[in-house]
C-alpha cells in the first residue's frame, strides 16, 4: 500500500479559464461536460442536431452568459466562427444500440465526417482535440480485463460496426492528424457510464430497469442474466476527462469503472436501494451482442492518479432521484 | 476428388453490356478491370485523382470508343452526370504502405466519403456497389488462413490504421447502406496481387524484386525473410471480380491464392526465371508489418466455382517481361 497522494491532481477545475466547443452538447455526456466547464468559470460552445440528444439538455444552461449553442450536424461541418477555442470535445453521435441501429449512416458519418471537422476545427485554431472514442472498439473481447494495448475483436459487418467501425475510424483518423498536422488530441475510450440525464429509450440496462422498476413493469434481462458489466458514474468519468485534458498524453486512454456486476446482481443492488422487489423477464440475446467487458486501468491511474469512484449504490440512487421527477 | 465442372461459370464475359463506372481506374487493378470490361463489349468510365494511380494507365484506353475518364478526387464527390450505370466499382485508395502512409488523411478519406459517395452514385442509379476491400482487415491475423468470418487483429491507432481501419469503415457503410437502402453491394477482401502495370515505387514485395534485379541492386528483405505471403496473379483477381458481380451475395469474399512463398522462397523462383542470381540485403522489419497472410477460399470456391491461378512463375515471367519494357 503506498500512500494516498496529497497533491492536488490537475484539472480544468483549476485551470485559466478556457474556451471549448462540445459537440453532442445535448447528449447525455456533453450535457454533464457543460455544466463542469461552466461551473468551473469556462466558456462553452454547445454544437447538437437532436438526432439522440435532447432539447432539455441545451435549455439547462441556455440562459447562462458563458454558454452559446449551435444547432447543427456536425457531420456537415461545424460552423463555428467566434473567437479561437482552446479545446474542441467531440462527443457527437449515437451511442445506444437502439439509436445507432436506427441511424446506421449517421452514425459512420459522425465517426467519419464528424471527426474530420473537429479535427479541422482544432487544426485551425491551435486548440486541441479530444475524441470520446468507446470500449466497443474493444468489441466482444478476448481479453480480460481490457487494456488500451488490446486491439479488439468486433466484427466489421454486425449489425453493431456502424457504431463500433465509426469509433474504430475516428481513432485512426485522430492519430493521422495528431502524427501528420501536429494537433494536440486526446482519445478516451468510455466504458458503460450511467447517471442523470440519460434517455429514458436509450436502451441501455441502468436506464431500461430504472425507468421499468419506476413504471412497475418486470426488468428486461437478455440471455440469462449472467453476463457482466462495469458501470461508471457519470461524474467519475468527467473527472477522468477534466485530468486528461491536463495530460501530454495522445495515445487512447480507458475511462471507467473496473467493477464487475452480472445484471442479476445489479438488479439487487436496485431492489435494495429503491427497497422494493422487482420482477424480471427474460428475453434471448440480441445478435452481436458483447458478452463482457471491464476495463484495464492501469495506464488510467499512471497518468491521470487515484479516483474515489462514486459507488454503484450511491450513483443508482441520485439517478434514481432525478429520473423520479422526470418520469417516461 | 470431385469431377471438374464442365459448366461455363457466369461471368462479366457472357453478360449483355453493361455501364461500369470505375473510381481508381488509374490504378494497377482498376486498370485491369477497366480492360477486361472494355475487350468484354462493356462501357468504362474510369475515374481517378493521381493520386497513386498513373496517367499511363488512363492513356492505355483514352482513344477507346467506349472509355470515358473523369479526372477527380471521389472524396469529395463523383461528377458523374451520364446515362444509367449498371455497376459502380470502387477501387479507388492508396494501397501499399508508403503511399497510404504519405497520405493518411487522404487514404481515411477515400475509404469513409469516398465509398459513400460510390454507393449515393449506385443507390441514385439502381446500380451495383463493388467494394474493393483488403486482407489488410485481418491485420497480423491469429487464425491462419483467414476465412470471411474471422474479425481480425487490426491495431486501430498503429501507422498502419489510416488504411486498414478505412477499409474496415468501407465494408461496415457498404453493409449499412445494403441493410438500410438496399443498395446490391459485394465486397471482396483482396490479397496480396502481383503483375503488370504496378508502380515500380509501389513498395510492395514483389515490385520491390522485379525492379532492383532488373536494375541490378540486392534485393531488400525485411526482417529474416522467414514471413510468408501468398500472391495472386492480377488476372486471377480480375476473373473472381467479374464472376462475383454475378452472384447475388453481400457479404465479404476473399480473392487470393493461398499457396504460400515466404520471401527467400519467391526469390529463387524470380532467380529461376531471370535465370540469374540475385544479392539479398536484409533490413528490419517495419512497425506494425503483418507477419503472416493466407486466404482461406472456402466460401470464394462455393460462390465462384474453381479456378485455375497463374503459377507464380509464370506470373513473374509476365511481370517481369513488361517491366523490362518500363525500367524504373
Amino acid at each position: 500500500m503506498t500512500e494516498p497522494t496529497q497533491q492536488p491532481v490537475p484539472s480544468t477545475a483549476t485551470s485559466d479559464p478556457l474556451r471549448i466547443l462540445i459537440t453532442g452538447s445535448a447528449g447525455f455526456i456533453g450535457s454533464h461536460l457543460a455544466e463542469r466547464f461552466l461551473n468551473e468559470g469556462h466558456t462553452v460552445i454547445g454544437v447538437d442536431n437532436y438526432i439522440s440528444g435532447q432539447r432539455s439538455n441545451t435549455e439547462l444552461f441556455q440562459e447562462h452568459p458563458r454558454f452559446t449553442f449551435i444547432e447543427a450536424d456536425v457531420s456537415y461541418g461545424i460552423p463555428y466562427e467566434g473567437e479561437k477555442l482552446d479545446w474542441v470535445m467531440h462527443f457527437a453521435s449515437p451511442a445506444s444500440p437502439p439509436h445507432y441501429q436506427q441511424f446506421p449512416v449517421e452514425t459512420l458519418m459522425v465517426g467519419a465526417q464528424g471527426t474530420q471537422n473537429g479535427l479541422k476545427l482544432a487544426h485551425a485554431h491551435g486548440a486541441g482535440f479530444f475524441l470520446a472514442s468507446t470500449s466497443e472498439v474493444y468489441g466482444d473481447p478476448l481479453v480480460h480485463p481490457q487494456p488500451e494495448t488490446y486491439w479488439g475483436n468486433v466484427n466489421p459487418i454486425g449489425v453493431r460496426s456502424c457504431y463500433d467501425e465509426a469509433k474504430r475510424y475516428a481513432e485512426a483518423i485522430t492519430m493521422a492528424y495528431h502524427r501528420s498536422r501536429g494537433v494536440n488530441t486526446r482519445i478516451i475510450r468510455i466504458f458503460n457510464t450511467y447517471g442523470p440525464r440519460m434517455r429514458p429509450d436509450d436502451g441501455r440496462v441502468i436506464t431500461n430497469f430504472v425507468h421499468q422498476a419506476l413504471r412497475g413493469e418486470p426488468l428486461t434481462v437478455y440471455g440469462d442474466g449472467s453476463q457482466t458489466r462495469s458501470f461508471q458514474y457519470i461524474d467519475d468519468l468527467v473527472e477522468g476527462i477534466s485530468r486528461l485534458m491536463m495530460v501530454m498524453y495522445h495515445e487512447p486512454v480507458n475511462l471507467g469503472n473496473p467493477d464487475e456486476f452480472t445484471m442479476l446482481e445489479l438488479i439487487q443492488v436496485l431492489e435494495k436501494g429503491m427497497d422494493t422487489n422487482l420482477n424480471v423477464r427474460f428475453e434471448p440475446l440480441p445478435g452481436d451482442d458483447p458478452k463482457q467487458r471491464q476495463p484495464n486501468i492501469e495506464r488510467t491511474r499512471s497518468l491521470l492518479g487515484p479516483m474515489q469512484p462514486v459507488s454503484l449504490e450511491n450513483g443508482l440512487e441520485r439517478t434514481v432521484q432525478i429520473a423520479r421527477l422526470n418520469p417516461s
